[in-house]
């Protein structure tokens, strides 16, 4: 087994054969666009791994002129993650745009009663901001917004609701983050952007791994035999987990299923949305979006 | 049958027995919190009588002094609708604050490229600011966000994804529109948001009928024996519904699905969030909101 502590390495059974995933998520994504009755895609292209690796998959599965990648840095982004995400779009040769969201953001902060707001306030409005720009451009260029979460974050609730969340589809939503950087390895995301420490970019410096308290390899190794292998407190305490590690990833793996839900609706009449009124997707084309 | 084509107007086949209703929400919206760990409520509150009704029904359910109403104008929405909200807040004795997103919208459509953006897509990037300044004060208030759509809407995707329709739970996610006012007119909501015309205020002088093409009697009155009546076209047909009104509502129910459920993932691994890896909510608390 491989040591599970180190950034960027692949817990043995987490290894995907990369030819089929890559083969089922650029199948899945065309088979979404023909259901909604679109051709093209959007997506937020951060400078990370993870949107770097949806934007190649959307390259193969539709070609890259149909793909718009919108960058949406604050000020306090950081420049190497431009640079990152500008070598993704020379790469692929898709369409981009840059839309700097600091005015946005400010003009809500910058109020007395706020100027003192935590950093994670800070990082949530940012990522709600980036949702609106993003589907507002969904709008301009005619095409769907690709997410581009992972299993890990969404299984642990590192996501921010109806912000980096938010999407028309999840390609990389069943990936865990070693798996990200496995696929990412094999489709020609720069090495770069292979190298760096996870980050959300919420401040300057900051690393997913420190503000986790462990590496990506020894989280998805926990809760891949945790969620995946339905393996309980008992049993992953035998197989060398840390119990106290164990307690605090079950913790916040029920305490964000509001996060994986849609919203509870009252039940009243006869056929209630969400509850017993479900059908499968259909073409969108509503009055409003 | 009472006429169906008036605003405003109860046809016979929608009403409810209204201490019922009252009842069932009350204790849903307990309820939530009660499963969730929380004791509060934020609430954007409009002037409008969907979330002037759930500002009631949520003062009724935990004191009005646990309620926050935040109002967020934008520089064009009507004087009147905010005067009408202030005068729910000085009624109720809840909290409420301000926020103008004014700035913020316009930050984003004062560069040279947005600003012949159509009413539309102002009006969902309005959305999506509310939102967000929303769910920023669901945490400096310690309060969840309690939505304030209605069935009527939810069906026809008459919202706007990730902006209104973006909530903790539903409290009045089961009442047609004609039955929100129904309810309002028992719970005390003021005369004057009962008597006037509704509006998503997205630019002024609108109003929801006239985009509709139909009053919201007419349309809940289809969507009743649609929906929860389970009628098909020719059924309806028989009853009296104008076969192109009931086949252009019959579109706008089913191009909306993707409103109403979560994003797509693809499967890939033993357990996929959103496919079969469901649970029902549990206390939420996690790192990010």
């Amino acid at each position: 087994m491989t040591n599970p502590g180190v950034t960027g390495e692949l817990p043995d059974e987490l290894a995907i054969d990369t030819d089929v995933a890559r083969r089922i998520i650029v199948g899945f994504i065309r088979e979404q666009l023909r259901q909604a009755g679109f051709e093209r895609l959007v997506l937020s292209l951060s400078g990370g791994i993870d949107s770097a690796l949806v934007a190649y998959l959307a390259a193969e599965a539709i070609g890259a002129q149909r793909l718009l990648c919108v960058l949406m840095p604050y000020r306090t982004s950081s420049e190497a993650s431009r640079i990152d995400a500008e070598e993704v779009v020379r790469r692929l040769g898709c369409a981009s745009e840059l839309v700097d969201i600091s005015s946005m953001v400010d003009a809500y902060f910058d109020g007395p009663e706020r100027e003192d707001a935590s950093p994670l306030r800070r990082g949530n409005l940012m990522a709600r901001m980036r949702m609106s720009v993003l589907y507002d451009h969904s709008v301009t260029w005619g095409g769907l917004v690709a997410g581009t979460g992972n299993k890990s974050e969404a299984l642990i609730g590192y996501t921010t609701l109806y912000g980096d969340s938010a999407c028309a589809m999840a390609p990389i939503g069943d990936l865990y983050k070693s798996q990200v950087r496995q696929l990412s390895s094999v489709m020609g995301v720069p090495q770069a952007i292979l190298a760096k420490r996870p980050s959300a970019d919420l401040w300057p410096g900051q690393t997913d791994e420190q503000e986790l308290g462990m590496s990506y390899a020894q989280l998805d190794r926990l809760l891949y035999w945790m969620v995946d292998g339905r393996r309980e407190a008992g049993e992953l305490a035998d197989m060398g987990f840390d119990p106290e590690v164990v307690e605090r990833v079950r913790r916040m793996v029920a305490t964000s299923e509001f996060k994986r839900q849609m919203p509870p609706v009252v039940k009243l009449g006869p056929r209630t949305t969400g509850v017993d009124y479900l059908y499968p997707r259909r073409r969108p084309g509503s009055a409003r979006q």
